[in-house]
């Protein structure tokens, strides 16, 4: 609970429409889409200018209370649940689209835009934004920067930090500051590189501007059937090494088109195949023709099943439908589940996946693997049943395991799902202890009270002394600073 | 001139090969490729391995001695000049070529790798390296790590942040830290994006994980001549509102064509024409004919005098060339110039390059102007002759009008040339005061003793004593942090 003269204050600031004291309705809010834990926070506040979201992060800082940001609370590595105890700033009410500037290809939005409105809004100009994560219809613009979102076409058109180039940020002293540049390369330190995937670590980002492209002229998707996952991996290879830069290459093994077949977006896979590939190319005319051309000849080079274009726009939407369902799709096939994220060099995909198919045995959980091939980033989807009390566990373990099996083959282990708390000891796996110490100063920095989102993406220092003594530098620090402004 | 023992403590540690202290010898070292101003070094060393830099650099932390790091010297902001004294890190014996995945696309190089010889080196397999600054056959990868560099081709493939993927980084205070992931996206801080443009003043880079590109298929150049300015800017605006995303779109104006038309590379452009655009488009073959053709009827949309194709590899290259060597050529038309690097929105085009000749009048110099036109880069080049005393002085302010006004126009003061020593002042134009004391807080994270490359980048805090109390604080904040190690 927030101190009643805290509460009064917040009211005051937001309208009593804008804030959530009573714990029966806070309980929406004690997790995102990453539910294996929750927390309930000890407010809502729902703020609808930056000034606000300033004058609300300084009265949490005036009373030393821990607050964190959300947006749509889709994020699948619990970057949004209070664990602290947080005062969640929801940014929903944020929503409007602020200025666009076709002729610069520029677009301005509040961070609680929807995605895919941006593009819906844009498009009788024949304009889109690119980063398409699967949950695009839902997941706020501020949340992929968050999360520096990528999607299915970020193979082509890269993920959320390449098509965000200025932000207002609300720092977490709330400074209200502007970083990167709407018109050229970053000068100076890259501070908007540094914010774009902190997962809310660092501050409160209140206004977007982002790059929008022309759409493609066409368009033209190929879906492909394997007898083994060999096959659909080497044709990937074969493509890039060709020089076909495809928009998308998705690949779904054997269990995930089973799960997906028994959902609405019913292709009907053939039983017997192993993968599938779903590959689309987009650019001009005459190119895409040539490039889709060439897409069936390499498929064919790699013993494909079968292999034919979309006919037209509705098939073309369905496999896409198919693949952007396909994580609820498992809900069909497990009564629980839970989604993995890891990369790999691109060459390495079968042999993890026969690593996978290891591991699954000895866990005795099932796994259907999703994932974007063309950037050697995998989702995993582990089966299980959470009615089982070990399951879990066991589910979580398998997970973990997955995640350092990328990293041994020379990967990572997120690819766009962040670490946020899920994948927070991984760290330790994926960094030397004098690497994350970097990270942990640049954080102290811009967030010396360490009310913000704390306990997310870095783990901290090992010994508790030895933390209260960097917070003290770092108090100290930010208040020397504090007096030259 | 540095202590004796620490003379003695460099030559054991580096061989006597690879130093030098004798003044005569230093001279070549006090300025980059920014030459109106410059101040000698106390030493030079040249060492070899990633270990050889953290040592060196933990005996100037030991000493409290300045140092910096240089490439080839082509920089053009003055970020490798020694202002402070500094000892020069020279990374040019750090030239090799660590290793190449031709099958995932990475190259590993040290720091002092020529840039075009990553090119040459990986040809023969058909792949090559992207970023391509007009210095590319001498400046270095990790001069281009520093400065963030661009090139013609950066229009379409993107700056050298967008090629960098993992470094290998010694602190100011000698740590040996690696940022970056070889596979998949950043995750953690953005520390890699952070290093890169920060022109050597948060550590040396000893090791640079690249992408490498397949070359593309086919390459098509086209020349087009317009008798005003505004057609030749309203044709690329037009071919990007078309969806056209040429390789490279390059502009010159009159008096730049005059200059270059005097140098080795004659093109012979015609002398009632007031603008030339190099427009490059590539891909696949089919792709390629298609864009070259719409390439051409836009051109025809815009009243263009004359247009046509590279008829042959070797006009093409003549083409490139005579755009590439623009710089030294206005040394045929004047005894000095002074290059400037600006960025506006694309559209404004014209109307800058109206008030940029309105200013060579109030000013009385002649200025030449070549310019990355598909990206706004500008680069006026300023005519002045250095023998008459007031004309540096007056070229300097012109050049920073010529800023104020990109800034003015929504643009920024360096597209690709760095901020260094030469702009500065003019950070305070493109930024708040509250955002450049963010900046400055990230870099006392790194650089506690204000060692490495100090004075460059980022303006001071105004007032010494805020800054020393400042500095007392970071460095009790290093030295908690040094503790938890």
């Amino acid at each position: 609970m927030l101190p009643r003269h805290v509460q009064i204050e917040l009211e005051n600031l937001l309208g009593s429409a804008n804030v959530i004291f009573q714990s029966d309705k806070l309980k929406a809010y004690d997790c995102d889409a990453y539910v294996a834990e929750k927390a309930m926070p000890r407010a809502v506040v729902f703020p609808q200018s930056t000034e606000q979201v300033a004058s609300i992060v300084k009265i949490f800082n005036r009373e030393q209370i821990p607050f964190l940001p959300r947006g749509a609370g889709t994020g699948l590595s619990g970057g949004a649940t209070p664990f602290a105890g947080e005062v969640v700033i929801s940014l929903v009410k944020m929503d409007r689209l602020l200025h666009v500037d076709f002729e610069n290809h520029r677009a301005i939005v509040q961070p609680g835009f929807v995605n895919l409105v941006l593009s819906r809004q844009i498009a009788h100009r024949g304009f889109y934004y690119a980063p398409d994560p699967s949950s695009q219809s839902v997941c706020t613009i501020g949340g992929n920067v968050a999360e520096n979102s990528g999607g299915s076409h970020c193979l082509k058109y890269g993920v959320t930090s390449n098509h965000v180039v200025a932000l207002t940020l609300v720092t977490p002293t709330g400074e209200i500051v502007t970083l990167g540049q709407v018109h050229g390369d970053v000068l100076g330190y890259d501070l908007l590189g540094v914010m774009v995937g902190s997962e809310g670590t660092l501050g409160i980002v209140t206004e977007i501007t982002v790059k929008i492209l022309k759409k493609p002229e066409s368009v033209e998707t190929v879906l492909a059937y394997f007898h083994t996952v060999a096959d659909a991996s080497d044709t990937v290879s074969d493509l890039i090494a060709h020089g076909v830069l495809p928009a998308a290459v998705e690949m779904m093994d054997q269990l995930m088109m089973q799960a997906v077949d028994k959902s609405v977006y019913h292709v009907g896979y053939p039983p017997e195949i192993a993968a599938v590939l779903l590959i689309e190319v987009d650019g001009l005319q005459a190119g895409v023709e040539d490039m889709a051309q060439r897409v069936l000849d390499i498929c064919c080079r790699h013993n494909v099943h079968s292999v034919r274009r979309a006919v037209n726009e509705e098939e073309r939407k369905l496999w896409w439908s198919s693949r952007k369902m396909a994580f609820p799709a498992v809900g069909r096939i497990s009564p629980d589940y839970m989604v993995q994220d890891g990369v790999i060099p691109r060459t390495r995909l079968t042999e993890i996946l026969a690593r996978i198919a290891d591991l699954s045995h000895e866990y005795g959980l099932r796994v259907a693997n999703v994932f974007h091939a063309g950037d050697g980033n995998l989702h995993p989807l582990i089966c299980y049943d959470g009615r089982i009390p070990e399951q879990l566990a066991k589910a979580m373990d398998l997970g973990r395991k997955i995640l350092e099996l990328c990293v041994e083959m020379g990967g990572s282990i997120t690819g766009e799902h962040g670490v946020g708390i899920e994948k927070i000891e991984q760290m330790k796996v994926q960094f030397s202890s004098v690497d994350l110490q970097w990270q942990e100063r640049l954080r102290r920095v811009f967030n010396p009270a360490d009310l913000c989102n704390s306990g997310k993406l870095i783990p901290r220092p090992a010994r508790c002394a030895e933390f209260r003594q960097i917070q003290t530098m770092v108090e100290k620090y930010a208040a020397a600073f504090q007096e030259t402004v």
